[in-house]
């Protein structure tokens, strides 16, 4: 094991300008500070692996979404795997090898707030940065708590070779599940079938499915990226695990079941717009961790008693009011309706086809 | 009381072509058939009121979503409130009062399967079919069982003066909440606050709110709708109740609070629209029940210990693999970063910034 190398300078990369669009290199600027000397208490390391994820393009802009973004003229952020150079904490000594978030720079100090140490024995330390770091407790959860897959089901996940989506799959076919992923290349396709043992693999690219054939992995094109997923789900999707939104997101809603669940985790296929997207944007679901649900009242008849008990006191002490929209005769059905599908009713709208007697006393 | 009416004819309305787009007076027909004669267990009916509801747009088109569509040359279907005209079963008698869905026709015969007695003296029986039927049991399990609405919550309805929409408001009030209704007119507005009493109404067509001011009602005009949101909710959105889809949810969406809910009702939005609407559609969340949940996971670290157990067993036992991409030298971070929202990495990205003692061995 080599003795800790303790850089000349500390480089570190800021964040020079904030994007439109996709990021240019120019964004960035790269500076060489003296390397921090530690104070008391403090802990000194050299960064060895920096994590870098989708989230970092959100922090670049000038928008506060679920966390700050970084300043202008500061060092980028990020996940960091580092081996400890000099320690003035009790708890850690040179050589100790520790989870954190430098960002993007060659050494830092500071109070081991926030910093773990690894075993390089449990695991390879650049785990701590994906699979068994942030990205794969995302999956873990996102699948697990969110998704609550159950054993037979269809569990999808886009961008299936990345990071999260590796996990996802992986997971879900740990618990019983059937797992297909969607990737952008032939090539991760293959990955993510042949390696990650996924049952499919849906190229979004090209609408293609790659899966395991009678002479190795089969791979059949498809007119459009919804009859790809129908090809690959023949039993529909139980849970759409999403990464990307935008046409990827839209096509798996097309094929989810009833009952299905969609733990929205990240929309990199918005990450670089610069206008909103059309339609509804599903971003502050995320950031708010929010909830939709679709729901049809004739799966909740079994509350009508009680909602007829509640709502009938209501009613009749005037707490619940209503307005009724009453057009005559059966004939005028048609246009009522077309009004109604244009808002021109106010209130509930009914025909009266004939006399009401309670009406006539 | 008036008797039984009988009609010399059973005029119905009946599915004469499928509308392209907004339905129009000559997609149905009108044709008179006998009054049917009741047989032996059958209740013959006359229609007093029937109703007139959003959902009927669906069932005009060929496609199935969660119920089947209307037949070409079939009676439209919909929810009836009828006078029992001759019965030949015990259970009911001529003049009794009953709710059905017999549809858009003058009379019906049939076994009782499906048809409730209603009690006059207990509400107007036009009720049962809104405030007291379908519309405020939507409004009921919608709100209080998807929507889960806590007391001092901000509850945000659209159609707010329909059906559905005027229920929401009202039981969110009944429950402490802070209602606002979106409605598409100054008189709808005026309706929302001054006779359900919501707390303020935004009429989306004018992008106004209007609420109870010092001297009677307050309207204030804003130049976005969600301008107009955000002032009529100081305190965001903690339930959105949509019955509409389209502009008027993508709005609400951006002035939503973190852990708000959902709950989709309906898309009134696009019920006539022609092509599939921009962005993700929402419809297959109604259609199949489903829930989409965005999540962070930082607000979930309790389960960081759990997912190493497991996940770190799954890892040194091969179950769980993965690949890392990783870059050397930190100045090569930026174009890294760049590739990855492009989708050039290949598996987890992972800057080396300096060599990893573990892997010297």
């Amino acid at each position: 094991m080599a003795g800790p190398l303790l850089p000349a300078v500390n480089r570190q990369i800021l964040l020079r300008r904030r994007p439109v669009g996709a990021p240019a290199a120019d964004d960035f600027s790269s500076v060489d500070s003296p390397v921090p000397a530690p104070r008391e208490g403090e802990v000194l390391r050299r960064t060895i692996y920096l994590s870098l994820d989708p989230y970092m393009r959100g922090r670049m802009n000038e928008t506060r979404s679920y966390a700050p973004p970084v300043a202008l003229g500061e060092v980028m952020v990020g996940g960091t795997v580092s081996e400890v150079i000099e320690s003035r904490h009790p708890a850690f000594a040179a050589g100790d090898l520790i989870l954190g978030s430098d960002g993007w720079q060659q050494c830092a100090a500071s109070t081991p707030r926030g910093l773990r140490k690894l075993d390089p024995r449990a695991a390879p330390i650049s785990t701590a940065l994906g699979v068994l770091g942030m990205p794969g407790l995302t999956a873990y959860v996102g699948l697990l708590d969110i998704g609550q897959p159950k054993s037979g089901e269809t569990v999808v996940v886009s961008a299936a070779s990345g990071a999260v989506g590796s996990v996802v799959g992986q997971i879900a076919r740990l618990k019983g599940c059937r797992a297909v992923g969607i990737a952008g290349s032939r090539e991760k396709c293959d990955y993510v079938v042949s390696e990650l043992r996924f049952d499919a693999a849906v190229d979004y690219k090209t609408s293609s499915v790659l899966r395991p054939g009678r002479d190795g992995l089969e791979r059949v094109s498809f007119s459009d990226l919804v009859s790809a997923l129908r090809d690959a789900c023949p039993n529909g999707i139980d849970v759409y695990f999403d990464n990307v939104g935008g046409t990827v997101l839209a096509a798996a809603l097309s094929v989810i079941n009833r009952g299905a669940r969609i733990p929205l985790c990240g929309l990199i296929a918005h990450y670089n717009a610069t206008e909103p997207p059309h339609g509804p944007n599903l971003g502050p679901l995320i950031v708010n961790r929010a909830l939709a649900r679709g729901f049809l009242v004739n799966d909740h008849f079994d509350r009508f008693s009680a909602f007829l008990k509640e709502g009938g006191a209501w009613v009749q002490s005037g707490e619940l009011r209503y307005q009724e929209d009453i057009v005559d005769g059966l004939e005028a059905a048609p246009e009522a309706f077309i009004g109604l599908l244009e808002g021109r009713n106010f209130g509930k709208l009914l025909v009266r086809v004939s006399p009401d007697p309670t009406r006539l006393a």
